[in-house]
This record gives C-alpha cells, sequence and structure tokens, in this order.
C-alpha cells in the first residue's frame, strides 16, 4: 500500500478565467474571493458579461491531484465530466501532468462544469461555478479498490453539495480506512463551511485524519472572529490539521505540536486561483515520501508560491526542481 | 463609408497553447516556427502528446481584429464556428473585445477549429491546425454589404488552402474595391506561401491594396533569399506593403517612399503567437484613425510587443492606453 497512488476525489471543472475590475463583482453581486455555485442560465447570463477569456483545466481536487503528480507524486483523481469538449480538454489536461484518470464521461447530455473565475487587479479570485454534470458524482464513478489500497485518499468539501457525491464520499472514507489508509478533506470554501458545518465538524473532530483549511475557513468552521480560540477548538481532534494563511504562511497542528512555516515568496502574485488547493498537493506529496510535517508544510507553501504567481491553478514550473531546492535549504 | 466598420475575415480557431521543448517538434515532425495543416486524426493523435493546455481564442484574421478593437477601432469578423463549446467560446471572445460577429453556427457536426501550439523555450510558436467547420467558409457566411461598405477589408492567407472560401474572399475583394474601399492581405505563412505562391504574387502586384507580410514570407514570395533583393521586386506593386522583421523592426513601403521603424521593446518575451497579427491590428487601426504610415507602423509595433510578452495571441494589456503614449512619444 505505501506504493500504491494516492486517491483524489472533487468537481472535475474547466476554469473560464477573465480579468474584472472590483466595480464587476458588485454589479452582478458576485461576493469577492467566494466560490458560489450557479445554475446554467445564470452561467450562460454571467458569461455573456464577462471579458475575453482563458479556460484552463481546474477543479480543486484535480488541481490538488495535478500538483501532486507535478511534484513527482502517485495519484489517481475521480470526477466526473462529459462526453464534450470541455470534458475532453479535462482528461487531457490532468493525464497529461501524470495523474491517472478513468472515470467514465457520461453521455446523458449534462456538459462538463465550469467554474467563471473573476480575478480583480489585486490578483483575487472570484468564482461562479456551474456544476453541469460534476454534480451527479456518485458510487457507481468511484473506484473503490484503489481508496481500499490508497494510503491517502483526498476528498474536496465541495463534494458536499451534492447528494450522491456525498454518500459516496462517505463510502470512500470508510473504504479508505478499512484499508489503512488515512482520509484527508478540505474545507473548501467559507460558503461551502456555513452551508455544510455540522457535518464539517464531525469530520473535522475526527471523522477524518488530515483536515485542511484556510484561516477563515476554520475560523468559520468554529463560528469565531478569534484565530487562536478556532485553533484552540481544533486542537487534539484530528491527527494533522493544516491551516493556511496566505502571505502569514501555515500552521499545521498534530497532537501537542504546532508548527508554523512562513509563506514561499511568489515574486508577483497574479491570480490566487488554487493556492490552498496547491498547498494541500505539496503536504500530500511529502507525506507520501514520508518527509516530516514541516517539510510536508514547506512544499506546500512553494506549490503554492507558483501557481499564485499566474493564471490559472495548474502548475507551469517545475514543480520538482522547486521543491528540491526547498527541501535543500530547509 | 469612413465610419463604417473595418471588415476582417479568417479562419475561426481557438488555440490550444501548450509549453514544449524542441526535441517534441523534431519528434513529431513539426516543423519550427510554421503553420501546418492537420486533419482530425492527426489532431487527435498530436494532441494527446501534448502537455497540459490552454485553451484561448485565435485565429490569425480574429486576432487583427480583436486587436483593431482593443485599440479602439471599429470591426466586425467574418470566419465559421460550429455550434459546439468550443465555437461557443470564439463566439464570446471576440464579441467580448468589442468586435461584431455575426457568422452563423454551423450545424453540421463539423466541429470548430482548434490550433494546436507548442511553444519552445526560445518563446517561438510551432502551430498545427485542424480547420474544422472553418474550412467551408463560402460566400454563403460573407456579409458583402459589410464589406462594400468597409473602408478597409482585411483578408488572411490562410484562407486560400479552401477553395470554398478563396471563391468567397476573390468576391470579396470585387465588393470592397466596388463600394471605394481599401483590400489588406496577409501572407500569413511561409508555407502559406509556397503553397500558393503563383496567386499571392498576384495579389501583391496590385490584386489588392495593402500586404503585410513578414520578412521570410516575402523572401518566400520572391524566391530570393536576398531581403533586399525582396523589397525591390514588391516596391511599386501596391499602395502600401508593409514588411515586418521581428527585432529589427518593420519597413513600410508606399510608392518610392521607404519609412522603416524599430521593434517595440516587449520587455520579456513569452510566445510570439499572434506578433504578425497585432502589428497588423496596429497598422489598419492607424488607418482607420487617419494616421500617418509612420504612425501606423508605430502602432503595430507596439500591439505586437504586447502579444508576445505573454501566451496568446488576443490582447491582454490597455492597448489604447499603450497606444495613446506610443504616439504621444512619437
Amino acid at each position: 500500500m505505501p506504493n500504491a497512488p494516492l486517491v483524489c476525489i472533487g468537481n472535475a471543472i474547466v476554469d473560464v478565467i477573465a480579468p474584472a475590475e472590483d466595480v464587476f463583482l458588485s454589479d452582478n453581486g458576485l461576493p469577492k474571493g467566494a466560490m458560489r455555485l450557479i445554475d446554467a442560465e445564470e452561467a450562460e447570463s454571467l458569461y455573456a458579461k464577462m471579458g475575453a477569456a482563458t479556460e484552463i483545466s481546474g477543479g480543486s481536487g484535480a488541481n490538488t491531484a495535478a500538483g501532486i503528480a507535478a511534484l513527482g507524486g502517485s495519484v489517481s483523481f475521480v470526477g466526473r465530466v462529459a462526453d464534450d469538449q470541455l470534458g475532453r480538454i479535462f482528461r487531457h489536461d490532468i493525464r497529461a501532468v501524470g495523474v491517472s484518470y478513468e472515470t467514465p464521461a457520461s453521455t446523458d447530455g449534462v456538459p462538463t462544469a465550469r467554474c467563471l473565475i473573476s480575478v480583480t487587479p489585486d490578483a483575487e479570485r472570484t468564482m461562479s461555478t456551474f456544476l453541469g454534470t460534476s454534480v451527479d458524482l456518485s458510487e457507481a464513478d468511484v473506484d473503490y479498490d484503489a481508496v481500499g489500497a490508497a494510503p491517502i485518499t483526498y476528498l474536496e468539501g465541495y463534494l458536499w453539495d451534492s447528494d450522491s457525491a456525498r454518500a459516496a464520499m462517505m463510502r470512500a472514507r470508510d473504504v479508505a480506512r478499512d484499508g489503512g489508509g488515512r482520509v484527508a478533506f478540505t474545507l473548501s470554501d467559507l460558503f461551502c463551511v456555513d452551508r455544510h458545518r455540522q457535518d464539517f465538524q464531525q469530520l473535522a473532530a475526527g471523522g477524518v485524519d488530515i483536515l485542511f483549511a484556510n484561516e477563515e475557513e476554520l475560523k468559520g468552521l468554529y463560528q469565531t472572529n478569534d484565530f487562536q480560540a478556532a485553533i484552540a477548538q481544533q486542537r487534539g481532534r484530528i491527527d494533522i490539521a493544516v491551516v493556511t494563511r496566505s502571505a502569514k504562511g501555515a500552521v499545521v497542528l498534530s497532537g501537542e505540536d504546532t508548527i508554523e512555516i512562513p509563506a514561499a515568496d511568489p515574486g508577483k502574485i497574479v491570480d490566487t486561483t488554487g493556492a490552498g488547493d496547491l498547498f494541500a498537493a505539496g503536504f500530500l506529496a511529502g507525506l507520501q515520501r514520508q518527509l516530516g510535517l514541516g517539510d510536508c508544510a514547506r512544499l506546500g507553501a512553494v506549490a503554492a508560491a507558483e501557481i499564485i504567481s499566474h493564471y490559472g491553478a495548474r502548475p507551469e514550473a517545475d514543480l520538482k526542481t522547486l521543491a528540491a531546492q526547498t527541501l535543500a535549504a530547509s
């Protein structure tokens, strides 16, 4: 099992990225920095208002899988696309970076999911997601043999927005643990935490083994404005909790230990899309290589720094080399 | 007529851009820096070998139209997409920058064209184009009333690869001139010149009014290795000939006059895709504003410099401001 691939499960999404001014967000009722779910009709009308865009494969868990592969890790992805052009783009891109991806394409006419991302001049991204066929992810789509063999199975919180996906994830959790693997989970987004606080609190209290959150999500989970209070709430509930804090770096809680690491220097910040996804990728790739938690977090920081230095949430630079340099310097 | 939109006619293409090493080009028989036509089957197999990609609307004449609009010009585009996801992306992107685009989408099942672009570390782009439905452009797709009213109608040489498109272009040429407008034409690509040398020589000898070429294409047109010999061949045959020379700037021939302007500084060169298209955009936008030929060429140079500083062939920066700065400094 130690050599079996990690499994990442998430919504399979193509990102549609366009620059926007802040007034575009307010005019269209888009909460800055958050992810909002929209239906097909709103996706059409919002897209029509956006500027010329760039299409890049995305999806939170898929970005994490791509990052793990870019770091040399062994990983497979589970997520549902349609048999359409965007679906073929998604499949090509994730396989091209070395992720194993075998979820069959759906043929029921519901299109591949897309995330309309407005990037404001401060590099903040605001996301409006039409889930398309990805919302129909169910147990039938998951290779539970692979989950049972995986040393770590990573689930994105966004999947809790779908009843069938949530059920498939709870089974994946159980199968993974029965196989002796660990289960990692990300809170995904503050609004997502609001929608599923009770479930997420249970997961963060031992329902999974490794928790990823950013500062805002963790405070939202425990409904406090005080970061230290949120940390105190989380401590001891789970094997590992990883909390990212943007420019303030990250905090790793493990038992009574607290490991703080600084953020890596991105050079310039262009688009923060995928920062959390890639932090998780670096951390999980480190765990797969059986590194210490500090080095895992440092790999997370360098992968996150790379992703925010350019448009899109899939790595462009040679992450393996960046990782080697980071570990040599630590 | 002076206030009527320019009309640009070309293949409507979505670019699929991925970084590649030089060995990828040689392994796959891709002539560096050129555009090669491929069929659906080769498009599939080459795409499968490419790395993770970014999708950005492209197409030579469409890039030029987008550039003219970004510079504040009034312009429409004619080109054929399918009623599919890539076609909707193309339509969205070109309209989003302010280009009028009304060519109906085809519904015969042939997909929207795509251009697989490998960008090597030297920023050179090598293109393999599957023309899809764009190759079926015909007289039925062209709004000849708009062409007859246009002060300038711009045709891309790539259209000569399709019999029906070539026929539609020759009619557009005649309708444009009958309406008192000028016809501009680009040689597009050295291999394209090789395929259609006789036709292109006739066009460059007065069959159109404004010729765009780069140095290699002009030398190929007159089958000489000597740039000055090619210039001598071209001089006096046409109202305006614009020859771009990459870092060496550009030469404009008009009657006995020769105007040389230096290249604009791109800062860094990331991807040369679209340099010629955007030079043409700046030049034509200048003509639409009734600027002198030197200023037209300077607008071309600044638009070309912007486009090679990032991935993709559609402008990202505020070209209007860049243009105003350029004209103020000239």
